[in-house]
């Protein structure tokens, strides 16, 4: 088992990276604070793994309350949050109950938030079962619900008390969502790594065949870089806003689309083919190292051009209303070498536009 | 003017006293961040003051967007929560729009809740127009709504950049809502300062006049002391505890009777005149020194008894579900000597019951 912390002072944790790690009362045990845990799953993930986590957690002298949400991006809601209050106050949970978040990153937002609000704020654990949340979303303590006017609007951030990252569960993952995880995944060495871009070149085939050494690697090169970036700038006030490479373009792909179309990954994909290109265009990199990244995505199953309905006016309304947005500037992240990114808000229209037609679907 | 700083680090913030401070641009312009400022109030408030600090705000630079929620206790809900979210939503206000909170301490909990989880959050202002929430709620940072099952059950610490307390508006303050906001200035007086309780005593009538000096005096010497005791313990996990003098026999009172019978203010009264009478019970002051807190209570024209259709059996449950008994144990508030209050959870069941015997309306 690997272990990765992330540094934030009082909020610190550990991120646990391992083949069968949720099954075990040890690695809940030391971050159970009161008698309570509330175990929260959904509906598809509940059925695999809710009764060994739940198990584990009596083991380690919990006792559990289970939470079991409906599935789905578009569950992210207030009302979906009220079901965990409900359940909390129902069987009297105080401020020490400990919630622990076994899903996805829907289950994980949602999860999270509640524990960031109830009572003001109570202790949790995130137990991803996804890529997507193993490598990204559990990470950095961003939880959110949606608001019917825009994605992630009401959230705060929260840190977990550990991040168990059971690889052994990748296993159930469908594939598309094995795909759309290794976007953040190439994105990680795109943004801060070339050596683990050099990896992921020579070894994506393992990862989409989950070899757990690899998935292994693949988890903990992300989580320490997506860690390393979020203890340097935890409320997102520079830094951190380069994780967001591919996604001015994918937010803008999937608000377009209508949400649910592509999944996040999938825009993430099409998105950073889309960075890696106006990087060039703009010079700041050679037109061989964006297609390398162009390449890597193909490989990983994922789209290099945007969706053929959208127009480039689309994408410039949609960019400029994105919540990144600072006083109406669109703020790109690019590359300026490859393993090296930059925010840039003095990007010519022209490039973007240009950039907008050469990765477009016919 | 006085200024009173709350000292918490990077999150350290002043409250401003005086008379007039709504209406000057000047006690706003420094904390505006972005250009918006989005000014929340209730329809009690907004009709006589919200003009004002809109005008007020506009000079200082601001667009104001105007948020204006159903006023009332019952109305402290998720439900108007949301009409905060989707008027900001509306506006699109992004994460460096100000809230301006206008109004008592409801407004100012919902307003600064929605601060805290807007985008994951945003920088807000008290304004408070109640004595309760000037001398109380608007300092310290606890910001929350109600759940059906429990009062202040979702929330957050969110401290503001600024509070901003105008005793000019508390001319307008119903009588029964000046007494409450009493109740929680001579709480101060009784937990930390025996000089100030000193000065209750002998200025009780000059602040029941409305003297804006004494209220100046009384509005500043209770948040110096509700300041440092937020600034020692931010999260509630040890000092803090002993602002909740007199809350938790209240909180049963006000639970017992359902919400809205009795206000806050005068189920503390009353708490606190139990809590006095257990801590002369327990040995821990005099018989002498409970009576004058006694008095003064009374003399605040709040009550000094519990209402008769409460029950011992009643109060024990009630304080026994109150989110601040641990593990169990009812945690109660008393004072070791006037002036200084502890926390004790070690009190024999048949001193609380003589003093709930001894404290109950025939």
């Amino acid at each position: 088992m690997a272990s990765i912390r992330v540094a934030l002072g009082d909020r610190s944790y550990d991120i646990e990276v391992g083949a069968g790690l949720i099954g075990d009362p040890g690695r809940y045990r030391p971050h159970l604070m009161g008698r309570k845990a509330a175990l929260v799953s959904n509906a598809v993930v509940a059925p695999l793994y809710l009764e060994r986590v739940s198990r584990a957690l009596k083991s380690a002298g919990a006792e559990v309350v289970e939470v079991v949400l409906p599935d789905g991006e578009e569950k992210k809601t207030w009302q979906t949050l009220n079901l965990v209050f409900d359940a909390l106050l129902a069987a009297q949970c105080d401020r020490h109950t400990t919630i622990v978040a076994l899903g996805g990153g829907v289950v994980g937002d949602i999860a999270g938030f509640a524990a960031a609000v109830y009572q003001r704020g109570i202790p949790f654990i995130q137990v991803p079962t996804t890529l997507l949340a193993q490598v990204d979303s559990s990470v950095g303590g961003k939880t959110a619900v949606n608001h019917p006017l825009g994605k992630n609007m009401i959230g705060a951030f929260h840190q977990p008390r550990v991040v168990l990252a059971d690889v052994a569960t990748l296993e159930t993952l469908p594939v598309r969502e094995l795909r759309a995880g290794l976007a953040e995944v190439i994105k990680h060495g795109a943004i801060r790594d070339p050596v683990f871009f050099d990896w992921l070149e020579a070894n994506l085939d393992r990862l989409l065949a989950r070899e757990p050494d690899a998935l292994v690697h693949a988890v903990v090169r992300s989580c320490e870089i997506k860690g390393e970036i979020v203890g340097q700038d935890e409320r997102e006030t520079g830094l951190r806003a380069i994780l967001n490479f591919g996604h001015t373009f994918g937010h803008a792909i999937e608000s377009g689309l209508g949400y649910g179309q592509w999944v996040h990954g999938e825009a993430v994909g099409a998105g950073m083919v889309m960075a890696a290109d106006l990087s060039a265009r703009t010079g700041m990199i050679s037109g061989a190292q964006a297609t390398r990244i162009r390449d890597l995505v193909a490989r990983a199953g994922l789209p290099v051009a945007g969706p053929s309905g959208l127009t480039a006016d689309r994408y410039l309304e949609l960019m400029a209303v994105d919540k990144k947005a600072a006083a109406g500037k669109i703020r790109f992240v690019l590359l300026e070498k490859p393993g090296s990114a930059v925010v840039r808000a003095d990007i010519p229209e022209r490039d973007v536009r240009a950039t907008l037609r050469a990765c477009t679907a016919a």
